[in-house]
């Protein structure tokens, strides 16, 4: 159950609370953050709250606070908090008398809108609304209005600037704090880490009425504005506040006089003209991310809609020097970092809609090649070896211990770090997807060969001949699945390593024959031709998991081999994630039949063609009833699956729950930020799952099994730089090209109904 | 007027809010904080509030948390803060029905008592007890105790332990933090700098009755205790919370073991039991320290009892590594330097009651001798010369430069800490006052002589012989009067330090005929026989300001050529300090006759016989009417004079406002800490401005004036190692001898109507 009201209205979707609950005011202010990919801003209430976790996050912008410290993206300065006084007396909605509340996020435009109706002591009857939204056209820009009115004239005090004594949870990043106002009216603050990153902010506020008295103030780390206005009953008061932000090193250029410019802008254009502009900025990205159901939901919409919503904010896109964290820039969590999320489950949407923006996404980890070659040799292997937490640069961001046992005093290793290897074959997957679907060779030649090839490397390296089976072993591995450890033979790492394995051979060898001056550019840096024999080998003698006697692929060698439970449900059904620990240690659980989340089933949605029809159906029922979902990646990974095999009821259950991992009443949720792999995930229910659209080389396959209640969906694909609209009904399938990014206009072929068609302008076929 | 209601009964004191105004949240965190010269706790209420200031300091515990910013006493990990939870309700006091609220500190032994009677909006009728107190005994501990009883039976829940997210205004200075529960009760933080320094931490909380649940968690930097009851209607909690502090290196023995022993010890004891132990304590410093005045006010009383609390708080009294902070343990302001406030204000009592005490503060500066000299050296000088701000070591802490103007973005020189040099003379005054008042000689020859010897080479230098007067002239400094900046002659300063030389020649010429073995101990390795030479040259060669022809001692060669403002009286009434500063640039400020404090004032109190009674009259009339008293240090400086020469009115008028520099109403005051020189001052006040106490070498001078209302005034002070009991009322002065601290019963001299008495047991002199 989604906790939010959903409303639609002029084509806008907006989630509403329409009441002050407190317990939720973590999870609100992490599901309403407003993000555009360079800056997310946590959605906390300009007064100050007793609960509250204010936050503000740049793009890449990560500093590691000490040698004990783990980088991290930084809390940057607050510039949303407000000290709001009416004759003399503060406004805080925890002590106010709330008459009446609505917050709503629209999540088309990304403009927050509160408004609050409250009595203080002295003073009744104030009406105040506040709107803001971080702006898609200039990614550094928040834009923000208060609108006041009072029943009798009232003295209005507004204190606001910017706020340096934010923290990361105590642990503060920057060790010089330089605070400014230029022209009596533009604060500014300019902070520096010891590694010479620079945060700078500038930032102007006011009204057109009757200001009686304005003045700044410095506090340690802080410059603040003291605006007082006197407010006549009746009349509205629109205070506004533009803050321009922006980030660098100390050596860059500085930033004062544009940033001045972008506000005095800002100033002429006025809220209402910039927030056109945003509707407009996102009006361009709808018109090919919208999905449009009919049948659907209100809620269903609203939730695909948010999660895209989500994906925009958490995805940089015009930059290749940082990716996905794995809560965006919506809050603390996971220190920032970037995971497999990125790639296998929030980059399918860009590769399938904003393509340029997926190809950011995979120039992220061509950079991250150097970090990557390090943990491989370190680790002993050769190639590149991704880490499993990544940061600014490509190296192994994932602490080596986890914090003390605060019984045991022990330090536990973090096992992922070391063990859990499977993310470089996910990014070698991810890339292949996005050339299937762009075709495009130039970035095959400029990043995306020596990607292969420094992967396909570790993995000959990574895996071991086996004295007893002559075949290629990964041992002691960590696969999808964190409930088990030190295992071998992870039939998903296995299956995807000799899928990468099998990408850099093919690609390679096609290479050879296709352009062999472009391959001998390689040749040279990687002797290639032995590379290529080794890959051979390793093809012709990895060990893939085969199906055992009852159907079964196993998870591991000794997987099918542990115990079951019996109470399972207890887990799946809990409030609190990882229930389990608290009744079973660790070590018990490792040596159950248990899954914290998708493991093969994740190969099976991955990897469609490896096995039958039947296998496919028989494994994820087998692999569902022992799966806890302790991870927000796996509801979704089980609805594609079930989709796929046409079990829609399952199908639509596991949809439902990934659309309610941020959205639904359990407040402990989501506090420290948004789940951005589940948010991806929805989208790739609602395509791969629902719509069961798939990439090959040449074609894309769609095999739709839409929910009963779906009449009609349509949703577009880029594929090969052409737009094409999709529209799936349970009678007919019609494809329809759009607009053409390149010029060659190439045919473009779909696989429908076990047929090849190919497509000029416009396809109709019966289902 | 004192913001809080003074009670007394069984003769203890107490300060006391009876109900909730949380415009003073701060200022009472300040006011009511425990303090045992070791550890200093703000008064913050258990749960959370909106306008808070949490604060825990430790004397000496210092860090520079990056070359940007400034040593500042580390605001360390919070211990205090609980959050309360009834049948799943939060309780805040910014968000409860309050029936009934009490909040009272008892000055006699530090035990902070809040009362609340409150509503929540499931729960009615919820009373509330919340005592505490840092211990006296074992200054490492803090004693905590929850009392709550609610009319219908409850669930209860408490969450606390240790929160290390607590900064500095955003500046964190930890940066390795590890926490531990030991025998799931026992909750440890070990927290270290990156200069090695650690501060640990344990704590032990529970109640005795109904446990449910407890449980302990994990945060960043925090580790907490869950502690769930089901209480019945009518019964009481009692929920008790030890812990216990360290501070030390990395390379210190591990304290947990003692530190769990002493909790031990606590649980066993319980909390009544320990609060006797603290009265106890308390009982034996307020022996001889308290001042019992018959016909004083109540608030009189409380006011002075109140700052020799805060005397006891902010002083160490065991160790010499550190010295009494500006705000002493109470807040984050001034960084927590020590400045000349202690020798001059704070040092005063300890000299006069407790003077192991103020050895321990002597030994600190002598401690500070290398800072000191190395300050001397940098700036052009021979010898010390101190620094105007110190922190651990002798080093000078004053920043260079202010934070930049935010309008002009030019960051100022701080100039006190290159021009304000009197501190030097300031602290060798105090010595020798310790010395005329202890007769100590080891002190003298262990450490004082040094002292002596150091800061009078450092003078001999720093004084340049003028090519015109061939005199010795002090020129480009700055006197305690702040508004006047790079000034030739300030008179406090050059007499005071022709003070200094004098002392150091007249010591260590009597110790060359006394003990010329001890003096020889020291001519190897300061060439004393040319400093003698040097220093008499100097005394005999320094100009010394002599009074005009009005009578009036220049402040400085220029002062009284500069012209008056005549609307004085606006500053001196203003809420706000330095508010001449928003209508008159500094610069203007520095040429007008205009002090912001005590200056040529300060001077008369400290040598009293250096002008005629006449001159006196008229020099502290003249300065008063153009002193704003902006630093707090000024009012007990006046009070002191005006006492003195007999103006009781204007005396006392000065004393009250001294009296009010914490207590008043202004809520904008004392936020960030206690003000100790003024303080400091208030005991001054009494003793060398009422009592008009004054020492000499060899005898004690009393000569006093007391306020119309006071019949008897009653105190002790310590000379030569013996306790004298001084009894004063309008017809007599009673001396008694108490307790004897040494072997040889030495007789004492006392100076009283122009004549010298000798005091064996008991003395009563008519007046």
């Amino acid at each position: 159950m989604i906790y939010y009201i959903v409303e639609k209205k002029d084509d806008q979707l907006y989630l509403i609370e329409n009441m002050l609950d407190k317990r939720y005011t973590l999870k609100t202010e992490t599901n309403f953050s407003q993000c555009n990919g360079y800056l997310g801003v946590r959605a906390s209430f300009e007064t100050k709250m007793l609960h509250e976790s204010r936050g503000m996050f740049v793009a890449g912008f990560y500093h590691k606070a000490g040698q004990h410290e783990v980088t991290e993206l930084i809390n940057c300065p607050d510039l949303i908090e407000m000290d709001l006084r009416i004759n003399d007396e503060d406004f805080y909605l925890d002590t106010c008398k709330i008459n009446g509340f609505t917050r709503k996020l629209n999540v088309m435009t990304g403009e927050l809108d509160t408004y609050v109706d409250f009595d203080l002591t002295k003073t009744k009857n104030i009406k105040l609304r506040s709107r803001r939204f971080v702006s898609l056209k200039d990614r550094h820009l928040i834009c923000h209005q208060l609108e006041i009115t009072v029943a009798k004239e009232a003295m209005i005090q507004i204190v606001t600037g910017i706020n340096g004594q934010i923290t990361n949870s105590g642990v503060s990043h920057f060790d010089k704090v330089e605070n400014r106002v230029f022209d009596q009216k533009y604060m500014y603050t300019k902070n520096r880490c010891d590694d010479e990153q620079l945060f700078e902010a500038m930032t102007v506020c006011g009204a057109q009425e009757a200001l009686q008295n304005s003045s700044f103030q410095l506090k340690r780390r802080s410059v603040l504005g003291d605006y007082q206005y006197n407010l006549d009953a009746g009349k509205k008061l629109v205070f506004t506040k533009y803050s321009y932000i922006d980030t660098g090193t100390i050596n860059d250029h500085s930033k004062i006089e544009a940033m001045q410019q972008s506000l005095i802008n800002c100033e002429q254009m006025g809220y209402d003209n910039l927030l056109k502009e945003q509707i407009q900025s996102f009006d361009k990205l709808w018109k090919y991310a919208k999905i449009n159901i009919k049948g659907a939901t209100l809620e269903e919409e609203a939730s695909i809609a948010f999660a895209q919503y989500h994906l925009f904010g958490m995805t940089p896109s015009d930059t290749s020097d940082c990716s996905v964290a794995a809560k965006g820039l919506t809050g603390e969590g996971y220190k920032g970092h970037v995971f497999w999320d990125t790639e296998l489950f929030v980059m399918p949407f860009f590769t399938a809609v904003f393509p340029n923006i997926a190809k950011n996404l995979l120039k992220y980890r061509y950079k991250g090649l150097s970090g990557a070659r390090e943990k491989a040799l370190n680790a002993g292997y050769e190639g590149a070896m991704y880490p499993w937490e990544a940061a600014k640069d490509g190296r192994e961001e994932t602490p080596l211990y986890a914090a003390l046992n605060i019984h045991s005093g022990v330090a536990e290793k973090v096992w992922s770090g070391i063990k859990e290897h499977h993310v470089t074959a996910d990014i070698i997957y991810a890339l292949w997807d996005y050339y299937k679907l762009t075709n495009d060779k130039e970035f095959l030649q400029a990043f995306g060969y020596e990607m292969l090839i420094e992967t396909a490397n570790f993995w000959c390296t990574r895996a071991k001949l086996s004295d007893v089976t002559k075949l290629y072993e990964i041992l002691d591995i960590i696969g999808p699945d964190e409930y088990t450890e030190h295992v071998d033979n992870n039939a998903y790492t296995n299956y995807l390593a000799a899928e990468n394995v099998k990408l850099a051979y093919e690609a390679m060898s096609a290479l050879k024959v296709a352009s062999p001056e472009v391959y001998h550019l390689f040749t040279e840096k990687y002797k290639l031709e032995d590379n290529i024999v080794t890959w051979k080998t390793f093809l012709e003698h990895i060990y893939l998991p085969k199906v055992n006697k009852d159907g079964i692929i196993p998870q591991d060698d000794t997987f099918l081999s542990k115990k079951k439970i019996s109470d399972i449900e207890r887990y799946r059904e809990s409030n609190l994630k990882q229930s389990i620990l608290k009744d079973y240690s660790r070590e018990e659980v490792v040596n159950m039949q248990i899954l914290k989340q998708a493991d093969v089933v994740m190969l099976l949605n991955l990897m469609p063609g490896l096995f039958s029809e039947e296998v496919v159906k028989k494994n994820v029922k087998y692999y569902e009833n022992i799966t806890i979902h302790d991870s927000s990646l796996s509801y979704s990974a089980h609805a594609i699956a079930c989709a796929n095999i046409g079990d829609m009821e399952l199908a639509c259950d596991f949809f439902t729950k990934a659309m309610e991992i941020d959205l639904d009443t359990n407040y402990l949720d989501s506090n420290d930020g948004i789940h951005t792999a589940s948010l991806g995930g929805i989208w790739n229910c609602v395509i791969q799952g629902f719509a069961g659209v798939k990439y090959s080389m040449g074609y894309v396959e769609i095999k739709p099994h839409l929910p009963n209640t779906w009449e009609e969906m349509q949703f577009y694909l880029m594929i090969k730089g052409q737009y094409v609209k999709i529209m799936i009904t349970n009678k007919k399938i019609v494809l329809e090209t759009d607009q053409h990014l390149n010029n060659t206009k190439e045919k473009l072929q779909f696989l429908i109904n076990g047929e090849f068609h190919q497509l000029e302008e416009k396809l109709e076929i019966k289902r």
